[in-house]
């Protein structure tokens, strides 16, 4: 059921950010750069400056984390732990009720909202930034139907699925220097291409560059060195989920994967939705695992449901054109392994995790050429091109091209939205004089 | 040729820290773990203390960068850049020289050579902490006889090299929250085995735990996304090298590295020697890479030396034994690519590269058993074990093995020193309840 708010934009049963919502960003007021980067929480077409309300003592940040609503980014505030995560939570949504006076009977009632009513930016005044900093990134392939058809292009239809692939949430490190906030303008990449047929690779802009629709989830507490974690402890570590475009160069990818894995292919840019939309806010949208096909090792298996019903829809848009061509539309369900799966196999060898580790979940692609997440797998290698509305053809990523994902999960009368997560494809820079 | 000090220790034509070296480390006194972590540099068998010399005024700190001898990590000194790092080093070399007063004839030259004295702390009274702070750590696999020996066990000799091979510095992303200064307890990693013949994989301790001897270059200077950068110019964002033992679960490897790469196998700890030597200490001792077996693509060739003669050894010592037995003995110019040819390709695609980016070699084997970096080849996977002296075997690493990894630049009288890289496995931490 929605949860009616005061701020009526909030109130829209289409709108992405309602009161069950609850949003966090870092913005910045556009034209006024020197105010900083500030944290924010989106609620209807407004984001809520929590820096500035924090400074009124309408909110209070987390005991022993006084600076956590003064940072440029979230890590701090998540560092505070679960407990003020759910407070902080209640606290925004005792203050932005439309039944707020009957449900708060301390302090100044009015007087606290005349001071949300002035921390209130509207969102056509705001730059986002990235959210939170990211510790490293990481990149699973948890999608099954992604999974299989990959392998089928690559390995033929007997070898869809690595003979691992139904035990171990695959996955492998990328690199977080290159994870950047939607709007972020992507360069094609550079990188060592080997023609069919040709005896050796040349050095040449990626010819084959693709997206891959993903989600991220957003680690927010540490865990110990040496210390693996269950799959309950690790979904309580998860704070936030974001809409995650892992750009990929897949002539580049394809010479180079064999031994060690994907490297320069994934490296040029993965481009992340600037909201945070938290795990409380997802609650009433979990939903158990697919069948399994075999059955997990204990340490593997879900104590209850870990998936999520949240819908998923990629458009692409050429330079120069108005039009955007929805070109894939799937959910995060299609996942074989939840992010808490994934989160507990990485700390399994006594891997670390971080505050702001990123977890990609792989490419979420459904059952048929309509729900696939990325160009490889709707155009199949590039044999069926893409037919977009106004005439043209794609394979991969020209020049210019955008690229918008956008995800929601439905509720009854109202939408957890996650805004969007966007990149235009811009033509590879000129390298530099190789001799100095 | 030896610089003489007039520090004696560093005078001892076999001694790691002559005044050719001065290392950079991160260090506190033992015992008085208030006074915080400092900035020091090794000479002889003391340890400079750069934050107490820079509060005389005996040094600066570099312009614009005031606070970087105070920094618990030489990050932000190397922020500084190249002209910085060598008025630094040409600082310490006037004051720490034994013919410093026939050179400096400006100041109070035995005032300076005063607050040197009291700046200095014996190394027997310190504990190393790690000397930078890891922003993301990369391992490639640039030994050319290592990826012989592992291709011709895992796909026979017809294979063993992959096709990329000779025209790529093949890398991958490692975990950059496991990296650990020398001395920190390796706890055997858990992970998923597939025992030979079995049908499904077990989750249990690995049985097959490995080292791995590397050297790490230490990028001290960013690049800027989306903009590859030449040989040469990756070269001078080097700003020095560390020993490194990337540990690694050869059964955890097998099964999980199809087809996204090695991520548990290798996530559990990489230990580095606490010592960053600097290029500067290193430029007497630069060696031409080896003959190319095909030509290199124009980005990847160097205009110059680029490789380096570094002595390297490895030795292992059991539980509750007093002997170490040395197993491997190689150098850093088996490499076929050198870390600035391994920078170059990894910015090749775009990718940023920031301040304190660690990228390990890959492992440095020899042509012979006796030159080999892993117990992986030593023992050609299990087959022959390896005798050490007090008659024990080893195939793998067994719980109690302490490892230790040394290297030095033989000059003419004198010695570059790494200082050692060491780990003890333990045993593996007891599992959390799966269920909870």
């Amino acid at each position: 059921m929605l949860e009616p708010s005061w701020i009526e934009s909030a109130n829209d049963p289409v709108a992405p950010f309602p009161l069950n919502n609850l949003p966090h960003c870092v913005f910045s007021r556009t034209g006024d750069p020197g105010a900083g980067w500030r944290l924010g929480v989106g609620i209807g077409d407004s984001i809520l400056d929590i820096g500035a309300l924090a400074e009124t003592g309408v909110i209070a940040p987390p005991a022993g984390h006084e600076d956590a609503f003064r940072a440029p980014s979230w890590n701090p505030f998540m560092a505070a732990g679960p407990e003020a995560w759910a407070a902080f939570r209640n606290r925004l949504q005792v203050l932005l009720s439309a039944d707020r006076r009957s449900q708060d009977g301390e302090g100044d009632a009015d007087g606290d909202r005349d001071a949300v009513g002035r921390a209130l930016v509207p969102q056509s005044a705001a730059t986002l930034h990235m959210p939170f900093t990211v510790a490293e990134y990481t990149d699973f392939y948890a999608g099954i139907h992604h999974a299989s058809n990959v392998g089928t292009m690559f390995r033929g239809p007997e070898n869809a699925l690595p003979p691992n692939w139904l035990h171990i949430p695959i996955g492998y490190n990328g690199r977080a220097s290159t994870v950047v906030v939607s709007g972020t303008p992507v360069h094609r990449p550079w990188g060592q291409l080997k023609p069919r047929g040709a005896d050796v690779p040349v050095f040449a802009p990626s010819r084959r560059f693709d997206i891959e629709l993903e989600m991220g989830a957003v680690v927010g507490l540490p865990s110990v060195m040496g210390q693996p974690v269950s799959v309950a402890e690790a979904d309580r570590m998860i704070f936030g989920y974001v809409i995650l475009n892992d750009w990929s160069a897949r002539d580049i990818q394809a010479w180079e994967y064999q031994p060690l894995g994907p490297f320069q292919a994934k490296a040029t840019a993965t481009t992340i939705s600037p909201w945070i939309v938290t795990q409380a806010a997802l609650a009433p949208f979990r939903v158990p695992g697919p069948r399994r096909e075999t059955e997990l090792l204990p340490y593997l298996r879900e104590p209850g449901p870990m998936s999520h019903d949240i819908e998923l829809d990629v458009s692409l848009r050429p330079s120069g054109s108005e039009t955007a061509t929805s070109i894939a539309r799937t959910n995060f369900q299609e996942l074989y392994y939840s992010p808490a799966q994934q989160l507990c196999h990485h700390t399994s060898s006594g891997c670390r995790m971080n505050i702001g580790d990123l977890l990609g979940t792989g490419t979420i692609s459904g059952p048929e050429r309509k729900n696939c997440g990325s160009l490889l797998e709707i155009s199949w290698g590039g044999k069926n091109p893409i037919h977009l509305q106004g005439g043209e053809e794609r394979r991969f990523l020209e020049d210019g091209d955008s690229v918008v994902m956008t995800g929601w999960a439905q509720g009854d009368g109202y939408r957890i939205g996650f805004g969007t997560c966007e990149g235009t494809v811009h033509p590879a820079i000129d390298p530099p004089d190789w001799a100095t």
